[in-house]
């Protein structure tokens, strides 16, 4: 915890401001590898870009852009279309997921979610443009000479597809009202939310020519954050609603929830974010990345209070 | 027409055994380059492979693996992922056109579609897996020099993007209930028909590194063949429609139905059919491609008595 600490305090403004300052190259970005809303048809066209403009905190493609410039990368252009790409694939899969046949939900950052604002059917189209979109951007990468494009395709197809992304969402559906074991809540972190998130580490690695060394670390790094940040959600979940009155925290606790608190329950799953996080750490420190920019954000990610 | 009789008299026994066998390719390499139902989470897959592996014509991998060894392949080991890979774009599609929010469609080649099978979660999460495939098996090609991988995605990803397959599709979906000019149903017919279409016929022509004017051949060929091939789609409909009793012609002519004869009629829509024949017949012959074969596949797909 020393070293968190550390970090934490020397870091904290210059992380702020190497935030923001991704997060508005990442938007900007993000607009202009979208057609605007007035390109007929404009329905899809103003559909993908509510989702896709909607705010968030861009996680993913800071990671991308971050891993790239941890291995050597000095000028972004070429990481940006990878770091928008995993950022499309995020917003298509949180588009589906909201959807009625899937979680139904209404709300997504205090903003009625695609298919209240334009129908289910054109909800579902523009996950899929955007899905679609996503490839379109990565073909764009000038590919570094270790990594050829169709292994960018390629390792992006399988962290978006039926044994990853897909097979969490899948899993995720089918462990409504089941009990589960807590291999099988892994299995489902790892996938809906691990895969997307070591697939942006890889990327922007992959984007700066990595070593064997460097790819395997931040691949490891990305394995340990991404289940130690769905863990550390699921225990704020339980925590912030048991604080607010007139909601249950039993709601979130039952065990038809993939969960890791409704299974291990809220002491063993907090050691349990504490050890992946540790893990995050040493997988940077281990395999020799300097990268204080990397142990900082996990730390901002991993370090809320739980 | 006395061409399109020759070729039809000289050449039907020879294309039947030919669309067979590439179908007996086509359908081998569909059940190789998806996993296997019993692949965790089984559910996905098993969807995957109802809707992919649930038989058709295999028209568009087809066209594929012909336009391929029009422009001079003759293993067609790595011409088959692309083949595969519009097949996989076209079936997501149909899952995806079938779901209660879009057509809500029951049926589909007399069996019960995906989300009556695996309910509507499954379904769009299928359609997503099969859109994903698809491009891990794009970036399995081997690119010939003219046509490096990165247009290969590309294309792809625009042929299958928002401002073609899904612009079709979203355009088709306003369509219902409104007034339609002919533009706005060749709008539709061209990009929800025509672009995976001329895309099968592009990718094939790219893989064999097909000269500049063997490719504005095979898409010129293409557009004039998707969109003559859907205006007979709707014509056929509409007359088979009226000779079953119990079914009355006038649910398909009405004019919210975006097909060419509600808006311009029968006597029209069989003449633009018949130019549109035409048209992609003079494109093979003016731009001197020696394709006995795909003029076959042309005169065995429009030929149908319209």
């Amino acid at each position: 915890m020393t070293s968190r600490k550390a970090i934490r305090s020397q870091g904290v403004d210059g992380l702020s401001a190497y935030l923001e300052e991704k997060r508005t190259l990442v938007e900007k970005a993000l607009a202009r590898f979208v057609s605007a809303a007035s390109v007929r048809p404009s329905t899809i066209h103003a559909a993908m870009r509510y989702s896709l403009l909607g705010g968030g905190k861009r996680l993913r493609p800071i990671l991308t852009l971050a891993a790239a410039e941890v291995c050597g990368v000095k000028d972004l252009s070429n990481t940006l279309p990878a770091a928008c790409a995993v950022e499309l694939i995020h917003t298509y899969s949180l588009i589906h997921d909201d959807l009625p046949c899937m979680d139904d939900d209404d709300l997504r950052r205090d903003r009625p979610t695609s298919h209240k604002v334009y129908g289910e059917g054109v909800a579902v189209l523009a996950g899929d443009a955007l899905l679609t979109r996503a490839f379109g951007l990565i073909a764009g990468i000038k590919p570094a000479k270790c990594y050829p494009l169709s292994v960018l395709v390629e390792e992006t197809a399988a962290a978006a597809g039926s044994l990853q992304l897909i097979a969490g969402q899948v899993a995720d559906l089918e462990a409504e009202g089941r009990k589960l074991s807590i291999a099988d809540v892994r299995f489902i972190h790892e996938r809906k939310t691990g895969a997307m998130i070591v697939l942006s580490l890889r990327l922007g690695a992959m984007i700066a020519n990595a070593t064997p060394g460097q790819l395997k670390a931040v691949t490891q790094f990305g394995q340990a954050l991404g289940l130690a940040f769905q863990i550390i959600d699921d225990i704020l979940d339980v925590t912030q609603s048991s604080q607010q009155l007139g909601k249950s925290a039993g709601k979130d606790l039952k065990a038809s929830k993939a969960t890791y608190p409704a299974v291990i329950g809220l002491e063993a799953s907090r050691k349990e974010a504490a050890r992946l996080t540790r893990k995050a750490h040493t997988a940077l420190r281990v395999l020799a990345i300097k990268s204080a920019r990397l142990a900082q954000i996990a730390e901002y990610l991993l370090g809320r209070s739980f």
